[in-house]
């Protein structure tokens, strides 16, 4: 049911040198399926990353965080990333963090590297044991078929409830040299905005200084994965991770060179598209909705009024069954939580239909045009508050049957 | 698919003296349905009410705050409230105040009063323009059946997707005085607290000062309607009006009486009855839920995890496939915006089962406890915070198909 979602052609999707990625059926949840990932990095990459502000972040998470933090401590930098699906090592306890842990000790053994150098993620259910054997188990396999090309079957290794594998790639030259860009995304519910909500990883060649890359991988992150939600729910694992291999020529070591902008504009370019495939995929999604909230006082009342229309149920619902009731939208944004919010001078628009003047129905909109742009698979949502000059984009999908048939048998 | 909901039993449903109710089939979006109330009361009665907190609130909301505030001034009572079903009059701009208005002229002639002594309510969808006409003509057919004993046929009158008529009673001594206690309540979607969130009146032939009726009116909303949430949708429309005749013998002059207190558990209890009904009602509901938060800091951040474990559709879905997939409570508890929460010190129990020790996995906790009390119509879940002695307690239902279906084909 995924929306206008384009499936990956995995010849198009450029190695990056100095990252190679092997997969294993570890038989983590079910059987016969690419449920865990390795990716091995060259010596000379940086990674940073963001992660979910859920305070019930898993164990893998923790981990995550401790050994990037470690990092600037021992120079010792990050070898290989290791990701399992099935099962998301979350509100576990203490056993989940040795499991995480253990999982880590593995794959440096492995790799013989420490285990401060391996990053891990889980995704799945949660509050349920990590299966760690049968995932140490698997990593003999996923490092046998380490290869540079292998992002397609990355992207296949990281689903869960997810309809088809999501990955893109770019090549952009900056200051005369080619750099590649490659990343996979997975969703597809427990979206929201503000946490990495997802895992994503990107790889470039580019050389990029980690203050550096550090502040590039949450710019991105707030103009991309923090710009989508599907059901206003926020896991407990999910994270956005950016490497740096170093082995193109390209080197970026500070924020206020032409290099970052370009690189920058790249960046958030695939991370936007890896973003909206989340949606695209989004659980039981059959449109593609755009919310802009335009003429705000500041940037985050209009987050706050899109996030009102994307996370309302009545809203989605209609959506869902091409249904031009509006009102729900006004409703949407009268209790976003604006409170000093004029809504005579609100005007909202779907697509190029004028639906509401100045807080109330626009005399001359008919239901005729409303049902006509519903209708169609893309819609966007403008809204003008006539408050300021600030605006806010996000995107989502509506809330059909199948969402509900997904999350009801999810563990079944 | 209501969830245990007793159908009122017309008998039961005491009159109050001083009131009485007529009824309607104007045709206001339906045929051949009962879709205008007029609620007439005795010269004696003081009216307080609380009313949706949406920026985008409905003419007729503008309209009784206006009136209800001019009472004040004028020192004329209200004589009598009309409510619409088919059509909320919300987003519908000057025209729509112009036509609660018009409303309130037309009810005043025929009851020989003012408009400014009527109360409009409207109820349905909203950015369309109301009938006014088909209400006007409705009138008469109202009033001529005007009966102390309609409170039946009155909640019937209001109900939109309610699956059935929701109405309770009781009668309580007080200072050796009997009084009565009668209301009505609709719901069933877009429910959400803080915001009075549906339609309920409720009357009694106490006689009760006006600044004491408008403590109380909030003081029992703060207890019921605003612990309850279906999908976490605030209505344009939804107002809590409580109604006090004042002919009985018992007075209630002062929130610090004795009389005042006994009178308060009981409309507080009432209140609890109606707003639990919009409950069990919830659109596409299964199931019944009570989420209890307790050892809070503070009631605000009890409320907050409440309500984001009950807003969260995949909790919701879990709850109505009867699948303890239970971390995703864990989740909702990690997102709901408590930053400084330490989850090692979180419990959670479903009913009698103790699911999270110490924000992990129970280690004797098995997934047949957890089974048995999901598939129950009941189902209580507590949370304990280990940060202070501070409880709420909050009302939800699950999400389920039908909630999509409903909504998906409201106006159709």
């Amino acid at each position: 049911m995924a929306v206008n979602l384009p499936l990956p052609v995995a010849a198009n999707l450029n190695p990056v040198a100095g990252i190679e990625l092997g997969y294993a059926e570890a038989g983590i949840r079910k059987t016969n399926r690419k449920d865990l990932l390795v990716m091995k990095l060259a010596s000379t990459a940086t990674v940073a990353g963001v992660f979910t502000t859920n305070r019930f972040c898993a164990a893998p998470v923790q981990v995550c965080k401790a050994h990037l933090e470690g990092l600037c401590i021992s120079g010792s930098p990050i070898r290989a990333l290791v990701i399992n699906t099935g099962n998301a090592n979350a509100g576990t306890g203490e056993a989940g963090l040795a499991d995480a842990n253990a999982t880590c000790v593995a794959l440096a053994e492995l790799l013989d590297c420490e285990p401060s150098q391996i990053l891990p993620f889980s995704t799945g259910v949660i509050l349920e044991p990590l299966p760690v054997d049968r995932i140490k188990s698997g990593l003999p396999q996923a490092i046998a078929n380490l290869k540079a090309d292998h992002w397609y079957q990355a992207a296949e290794s990281i689903m869960t409830t997810d309809t088809q594998p999501k990955a893109a790639s770019r090549k952009v030259t900056i200051n005369g040299t080619s750099i590649t860009l490659t990343g996979i995304s997975k969703g597809a519910g427990m979206i929201k905005p503000n946490m990495a909500t997802m895992l994503s990883f990107m790889a470039t060649d580019a050389k990029i200084a980690q203050p550096v890359l550090e502040h590039l991988v949450k710019s991105a992150a707030d103009r991309s994965f923090n710009c989508i939600t599907i059901d206003g729910d926020t896991s407990t694992n999910d994270s956005f991770m950016l490497i740096a291999t170093g082995t193109a020529e390209l080197e970026v070591s500070s924020i206020d060179s032409v290099e970052y902008a370009e690189l920058s504009d790249a960046v958030i370019g695939l991370s936007q598209e890896l973003a909206q495939m989340i949606v695209r995929d989004g659980e039981g999604a059959t449109k593609f909705i755009t919310i802009t909230v335009e003429e705000g006082a500041n940037i985050e009342e209009c987050r706050k009024i899109a996030y009102s229309i994307g996370h309302s149920p009545l809203v989605k619902t209609a959506f869902f069954a091409s249904d031009p009731n509006l009102g729900r939208i006004l409703a949407a944004i009268g209790y976003a939580g604006v409170n000093d919010l004029d809504v005579t001078k609100v005007n909202l628009y779907l697509d190029d239909v004028w639906i509401a003047k100045n807080g109330g129905r626009h005399p001359d909109y008919n239901e005729q045009d409303g049902q006509r742009v519903m209708k169609q698979s893309e819609i966007t949502i403008r809204v003008k508050l006539g408050r300021g000059t600030e605006a806010a984009t996000i995107w989502t999908c509506d809330l059909s049957h199948e969402y509900v048939t997904i999350n009801a048998d999810y563990r079944s």
